[in-house]
């Protein structure tokens, strides 16, 4: 048996989230198909985070065992062969036998972009937030400083979420603009259900000039959900890499 | 009336062709649905460029005479309201009388999109051509030289081209590399149906090397279709611009 790691790449526009769930499609629930079609058999897979509905990957690692034969440079390939055409398996590699996609992750990098026109664009619709108000990436940058180091980010964690200690780590958090879009990069151990959604959507009230640019803070001193911005749509959202 | 310019994009995928046609959608067809609710009237629209069945477009134009009320400024959002997620208006202005999105079109630029990568990528599979073998960039650009300027493109003209005279002159087409994208700009006067799909083609085997340096030359000067490579996918194909 050999532990082995893959790299994920998928559009979440067609999916209920990463996690397996009865009668809806998810990414999971695709990969596991895919895995039992290449190996015979039902494979039990780990991964490094639980991304929402409709939120991409373009590195969201899973980690599983199996009995491999064949060569780990062409089981990309199999892979994507079996996998719908929005996931596809980006680089396999053979891991230490205790490596496990979630808890040896060491940190997160995720992206959210913006797509900041006045009109919605057809080709980038699916895959970035169209915002059509003007943005001061400067502001938005500003308030950003906020929210790096160590606090508690319970105002910014999704109601669902049955987290109980929101006290999270972030590492860096910084935008920069290249035309109309914004890149909006976030760096951290680990982040809350709809963390990074729900400051995107307070950050854009910020950068357009409608929220004073210490909101971020204000908001997470009231350590409650009502006290922060409205949550940004999940099509700007990418996990991009998980470091180990 | 007014003679009113768009520039349109759009997403090829789910279309057969920029051209109207009985029983298949197609993006003229949604923008004349669009036009009607817009106006309350047939709109006969004229248009810059043929895209052919998946192909994209970043900056098609059209042009129609309308008897508008709307305020320029706002028509793409009001035109974007009526159009599918995969059509967009990314401008609007009022042009002169003799304005015609076709005939006074000085020149075009299209781009392919070429994912040089040996998996297929989730992301941008539907927005490039995933190529899996390495091309070599440099052989390509050097390739491209032989196509430069006024030629007959016989060689590279799809089998179904009602076209007679297959005399055209591009301006430039050169490649550049970013990490595993390859950009391949063609700037002209105008082109022949599939004729950019028909050099890449060719150019992709010259890329890896499988074909010589001058094969497009060699291809050009044999005046028919057998001659040169095969067609590669629509879905690497973007209409950029359409100059005026």
């Amino acid at each position: 048996m050999d532990n082995i790691a893959l790299e994920v790449e998928y559009i979440g526009k067609n999916y209920s989230g990463f996690q397996k769930q009865p009668d809806v499609p998810t990414i999971e629930g695709e990969l596991e198909k895919a895995l039992y079609k290449t190996f015979n058999n039902d494979i039990k897979l780990v991964y490094a985070g639980r991304t929402d509905a409709g939120v991409h990957a373009f590195g969201q690692v899973i980690s599983f065992y199996a009995d491999n034969k064949i060569d780990i440079g062409n089981l990309p390939k199999v892979l994507n062969y079996h996998l719908p055409e929005d996931i596809s398996i980006s680089s396999a590699k053979v891991v230490p036998y205790d490596f496990h996609a979630r808890f040896s992750a060491k940190s997160k990098v995720y992206r959210y972009i913006i797509y900041n026109n006045r009109y919605r664009s057809a080709i980038y619709g699916d895959f970035s937030y169209c915002y059509p108000h003007k943005l001061d990436e400067n502001l938005m940058n500003e308030a950003l400083k906020y929210i790096i180091g160590e606090h508690d980010f319970t105002s910014f964690m999704g109601r669902d979420s049955e987290v109980k200690d929101a006290i999270r780590e972030v590492y860096s958090a910084s935008v920069k603009r290249d035309g109309d879009f914004l890149y909006i990069d976030f760096h951290g151990k680990a982040f809350l259900r709809n963390m990074i959604r729900i400051i995107v959507g307070s950050l854009c009230d910020i950068g357009r000039g409608k929220l004073p640019i210490d909101f971020l803070k204000k908001a997470m001193d009231e350590k409650r959900r009502d006290a922060s911005g409205y949550t940004a749509p999940a099509s700007g959202l990418y996990l991009m890499e998980v470091k180990y």
